[in-house]
């Protein structure tokens, strides 16, 4: 058995706790978290010790894994301490938001940048994920375009917004992860829009609340994002393939299978899935059994470090284009 | 050129006149109704001479074919009177309401028979002909199972059903007919139900508002056929043909192709196709164009009076198994 | 915690040891099946003891629950011993195929027929019983008519079909359930038919592979059932309810939401859930929830032994409609 | 009774003869081409002279109105001299391929350009017109977001293509067009990307077989187009309104509303209507409609020179943008 470690018990060490626990191969040992009673909640629910220090977790000789589910900013320092004590990671997205920060802990991994996994949950989606492994398998052909929509059903209290790094690398990060690993290339140019439609308060933060992306690869493949902080009729996560020969989608998921055919109107389809913890369910419980599977087996974690740092590097040309209205190149 | 003369300049007659006009190897010659200043409108809007005597139309030795869309109750006199001036019929459903009357006008048609086509217009949706041509292509196999879902969007005037010879006759006739049509055999055993659910005034007239009705064939293939005078969301016309090899399905036609996703449901469809003129106007169009080609090479049409009697004789049993709440067989 | 044994360990078993076992409330602590093996596979994955005898499980004085799964002729004998011992009791349907048989364990029961479930595990599908309590807050006013599709994926082995009771006992008897429970009234007609239109073999057995069913409640309600034990598309599961204010449907499942448009054709989406336990995997985990409720509560389970009696009694009444061709009148 | 002559009897002069024949308001009295025969074609069928010099039909003063099907090089010299007749002018798109001699036909006609209709018959699809009106009745409140797919179901002849202008020019301005619509204000900024994918023939015409373009608006509206010269699966013609109350998406259109369920999948659709003329029919059928209206009632055409100017304006943008790799500002 894996013994796990959460580090964070809010929202996403909430997630990450339930799915260890309800694993064969792992075991939920501690959950770390300074609020020692929201730690002490997930222990009571899922098993394990609570305790306050993250450091006591990583040096703990018993603990096989860390999940890494704290603020944005402590990433980097429990990654690295965690990844020299020997464990095995998996940090929440973003490894940080400066990317010199996020370069520099990749350096100092080093070929322990292997084992550290970095939280894009979007990859293990079933049907995201079948949609790569069709198009790997030539279902359609080389691939030409790729369409991501990419909309939140509402937008974050401004608290949460302030310390976001904005909605290219909270939000958009995920499409830029998705884009790399469908596309099979990494963009070469990226030229973004963004606006605020409806929330003018993002301007002082320098943010936007609807942004649209336009990537290319090297070899022509081309790619269009388009976000919104804010879609009324629920969470709206669809891609497109396009290829030589046919296309794959993967439309929304419903919470009901129920139509409603009335007097007013024909015919009427439940609302969405709602928020991102319901529409990735399965998502994050696939993401954690990727993770242990890589640990069970000691081999490579299926996204990590180097992913991270594309995204992000992603984003950051997302915001510097959106800004200056350029194309950026990237190498 | 084919001349056509059209009796009746009601509703369903200027659906023919305006078919007949819009045909490149036809012309409306004549329009005939007792109510001249109705024949005058569709000659007004179609070409031709507008008329008071039906007969006078039958006796014209320019006229190549005659539409019959007059009351039903004259429907066997003005027939067996064209067939007998040699003209070429298209007769509006039922042949009668009498399927004593119905036979003796098959008999008396005798060979003339191949040259009186009956209005079963839905045996032309261009859904519901492809399902049979698929069928009888060996699409899906042999056939086990037929479902028809048949429902009006709204209750007719108590003026119209007391002369309509009731549900059976005068609504499922269609869903009898295309039964036949599909089946590709005759029923040999009818099982009806019948309820007064909304429209508790139709009990005087000894009629149902909600039908369910059961077939089979003498080999086994089965068929349901569900039918209301009122279905709110609209006119629901709908089959599914379900064989060893697989199922087609013919679902209903909506005025619009667009779709609302909202802040109080996701997804919206528009309405369906409301009123039988409208989701049958292709239908209508194809049977006429089906009837001047039969009329011009000269050879049979492909619904006859034969089978006007054979569906008359299954809505017949029908409503004697609804009254009788017995299963009644045929032969 | 509830203390559940599980009695009969094969397919079904399994289903219902798993969903104890990953019940927050309930324990597994007894798995008996006269083949050891069986009952040890199953504690081996799921905790538990494994025991041979399954009077030894209902005898054991720490066991607040029995889940019956043997073979069907053993259910009545194992349901009043379990029931007799004071035990809560979730029973696999059917009852007995035997209505005899079945009415006097009724009987027998008396008042401890309220802690007797029926595993009609249907009536806890998301889908079905959303439309159930949607129709009862009024959504779509009155219902008139109920449509029923049922189609296994595959036929049976013989070996199986020989002892099942025939379509109308081991396969419709979930669609007279539902029928039933949506409805909310007593069917007082039943008409069947029955074929043999692909598996020649099953006139041995006195039985068909392809049925259709037509009820009729005092009232006026209206239902058709249609099944197949062979839809070489996969296990179609649907329902249609129709009422005075609209129509609500609940269409099957598919394993994937990606949809292909291709050369060859557009668009092509994925199987539906091919197997039982696939598409009723929610069905049975709610089942488990409601019984477990039912006993920590101690109140009446939520579908009983009169619930049992009464779907075997509409399905003697098809089968003897089928074979006589004639409607058959209940009271 | 408008007395049209239609000029150029190709492929395009086809559909609006048979469109101005079909017409009660209108008469075709003229068509002219220099290849009389195909002029004759035209006129055996819908009626009206063949004669070869479009010139004679803009100087005969029965004529009231022109429609221009010639070649793209042909249309600045026609247009001008129907109109400077005093014919109202109905000329397919594009303007001119020469945005300077676009622009010089426009000052030219000067109060005249009213009466001068440029063909962007997507305008008149009865989706894309209701997404429109609804937009304008504020169904979704204001757009934010929209995005527009586009492709071509084969690659056009390259004999075509030579003389085409480029995917931007000849295939995008349509997109463009809708575009500008749609948003219900001007793009001020246009990046768009270009590769060859299948095509690399078409590098020794400078032109793509692939295409993305987003522009934005100055209040900050976003629009994506994606585009492609071929889609094997059919005509993909798709729009999605994004808004601060909802979303109003328009999908393809099927050649047939039959789904099939067999063995191998569940369920497939009937192939999209695959090609310009079939798709766009009631598109092209209503664009004339809208031309005779404007033409009856003295009023001004529904879409004039000027937005003829402005899509080949973002067309020559994004050609400039695609080639250069660098954003536009227009202004």
């Amino acid at each position: 058995m894996i013994n796990v470690a959460v580090l964070g018990a809010g929202r996403i060490g909430h997630v990450h706790a339930a799915n260890v626990a309800g694993h064969c191969d792992a075991v939920l040992a501690v959950v770390a978290d300074p609020f020692i009673e929201n730690a002490q909640k997930l222990t009571a629910a899922y098993g394990g010790r609570a305790i306050s220090d993250p450091l006591e977790a990583i040096a703990d000789p018993t603990i096989d894994a860390v999940v890494i589910g704290t603020p944005t900013d402590t990433h980097v320092s429990l990654m690295l301490a965690a990844a020299q004590a020997g464990k095995a990671v998996l940090c929440e997205k973003p490894v940080d938001l400066d990317i010199q920060k996020a370069r520099e802990a990749q350096r100092v991994l080093g070929e322990r940048a292997s084992r550290v996994m970095l939280g894009f949950n979007r990859r293990f989606d079933p049907g995201f994920s079948e949609i790569h492994q069709r198009l790997r398998a030539g279902e359609i052909g080389e691939l030409h375009q790729l369409l991501i929509t990419s909309r939140d059903p509402g937008l974050a209290p401004m608290n949460y917004l302030k310390h976001s790094g904005g909605i290219f690398r909270d939000m958009a990060i995920h499409d830029f992860d998705l884009a790399r690993w469908i596309l099979g290339e990494e963009p070469v140019e990226v030229f973004a829009s963004g606006s605020r439609l409806f929330a003018p308060e993002l301007e002082a933060l320098g943010d936007y609340d609807t942004v649209m992306v336009q990537l290319r690869t090297a070899s022509g493949k081309q790619c269009q994002i388009n976000c919104s902080r804010q879609a009324v009729y629920g969470y709206d996560q669809r891609i497109e393939a396009f290829g030589a020969g046919g296309m794959l989608l993967n439309d929304n998921q419903r919470e009901t299978s129920v139509r409603r055919y009335g007097a007013q109107e024909t015919e009427v389809r439940g609302p969405l899935l709602n928020f991102f913890m319901q529409r990735y369910t399965d998502a994050y419980r696939l993401e954690m059994a990727a993770f242990i599977r890589a640990v069970k087996q000691g081999g490579d974690v299926p996204v990590n470090i180097h992913d991270g740092c594309a995204a992000l590097a992603l984003a950051d040309a997302a915001q510097l284009s959106a800004d200056t209205r350029q194309v950026v190149q990237l190498n």
